[in-house]
């Protein structure tokens, strides 16, 4: 079991977890380069660098956290199961377990799909790897949102028989003959007892089953009970949320949406981590 | 007037600064490089900076500061004055004025004199630039806690009668022959209506007036009517007092004490400063 995880790795999550180990404590941090801080061309309010292209403090960041022992991880966090004392962490296929969380995910001002929240388990999936094997031999939908959708598009067009992708990305796509590409803005699922079909701005898809491959998942999906506000998860001074042992840090906690503040935060997130794990006892 | 003066030069101030001029507010920063950071052997925390030494972090913070049209003070802040609207800030002679102030003076562990408060004004003087007039051809005494002290000392020795210099800084003195050296430990004020006594662990000393030279003044002092709790201002989540247009960022806001965070509190103090200044109007 670790200690800490930390769920995001931009700056608060690299922030945190630099000052988990200043304590001493396991660290494991999921997630993939800010993409905020990487399309940045250039930054003046980071105090200590003049001027720095987001690329570039991103190379540091992560340069910094390598020169600890941090495990790390890339795969998308799913779900985060509030467990006795400790928490359960799915990502993908994995179960990670953890003394305490810091959520550090950013914000997502993507809109749902209308339904999203509603067929979630229910013919709705975020996770292809996990539940491709529910739709063997038969039609599916995709709704990209990054790029990691076009590689679990050519998964699921290996386990279906026909997958239907709808992207949101702007690349070419070489995919197999049972994948049929659309290019339409998804709007709405419906179904009686699980989604059956996604209705688009000119079209509709009919399928067994869809998946929703994007960044980041809602925030009540992704710790249930956790209390938020909007986009925003509600934090107090010491980025403890609702739930204890569980913390929240940068842009997830609300504006500004700055780096300074963010590293502030994750700094606070893993000292009061810490200090909340030496009281376990 | 000044948009933002911002009291304290440490990472907290200097992140301050950098934000308030980001939002294009017009900025003065008192105070004097961080000694505590400046003391640091090796910092490993700071996001960014995998391991640097104190001095080599406040270069590149000064070096931060100078890229910006910010006007900066060495000279010691007095008294934060509350006015309508804005803020008046005595610094030794200057008298500034700024719509909003950003306490970042730090945490300060040493203890008060006895009966410093009570005879602050009466008899007790925070100031040598300021008050020396009133002890002209008198006999003063100085309790020193900073280098500066040996200069305010020279400084008095030139217009008062005899000064008492009670230093609690290792130096060489080299004072005319009205300073007399008392190496003792300062207690107590006494008096009636202002202070004509210091009593000290194994001397007294009896003058018309005292001085204490110090780095940096209660709080209770500096800002009369802030709330505070012990070494600490209180602050809400956007940095703010209970002093509106009055924000305090870094160590002085409590524990932990370390860099990001204060980074972190600068930045939104600043932010949210210049919010406030904007709805002015």
């Amino acid at each position: 079991m670790y200690d800490v995880a930390i769920i995001g790795k931009g700056p608060a999550g690299i922030s945190a977890a630099i000052n988990a180990k200043a304590r001493n404590k396991s660290v494991i941090i999921f997630g993939r380069d800010s993409k905020k801080v990487m399309l940045s061309p250039s930054i003046h309010n980071y105090p200590g660098f003049i001027e720095i292209k987001g690329p570039e403090l991103i190379e540091k960041l992560n340069n910094h956290l390598q020169t600890l022992d941090v495990h790390t991880s890339s795969k998308m966090v799913n779900m985060i199961y509030t467990m006795d004392g400790y928490f359960s962490i799915q990502a993908e296929t994995d179960m990670i377990e953890a003394k305490t969380v810091i959520l550090s995910v950013g914000v997502d001002f993507k809109k749902s799909i209308e339904n999203e929240d509603k067929f979630l388990g229910s013919g709705v999936s975020y996770c292809a790897t996990c539940d491709a094997p529910l739709y063997k031999g038969k039609v599916v939908g995709v709704v990209g949102y990054n790029k990691e959708s076009i590689e679990e598009t050519k998964f699921l067009s290996e386990v279906c028989k026909k997958v239907y992708f709808v992207p949101a990305v702007n690349e070419d796509f070489d995919f197999s003959n049972n994948v049929e590409i659309i290019k339409d803005v998804p709007l709405k699922f419906e179904g009686d007892f699980t989604a059956k079909k996604l209705l688009l701005k000119n079209s509709e898809v009919e399928a067994d089953g869809f998946f929703v491959i994007k960044d980041s998942y809602p925030l009540g999906t992704l710790v249930p009970g956790l209390e938020v506000d909007g986009a925003h998860v509600k934090v107090n001074k010491n980025m403890e949320t609702n739930i204890k042992g569980l913390y929240a840090a940068g842009d997830i906690t609300g504006k500004p949406y700055q780096i300074a503040k963010a590293v502030g935060e994750g700094q606070l997130a893993a000292l009061y981590a810490a200090d909340y794990i030496d009281n376990l006892g």
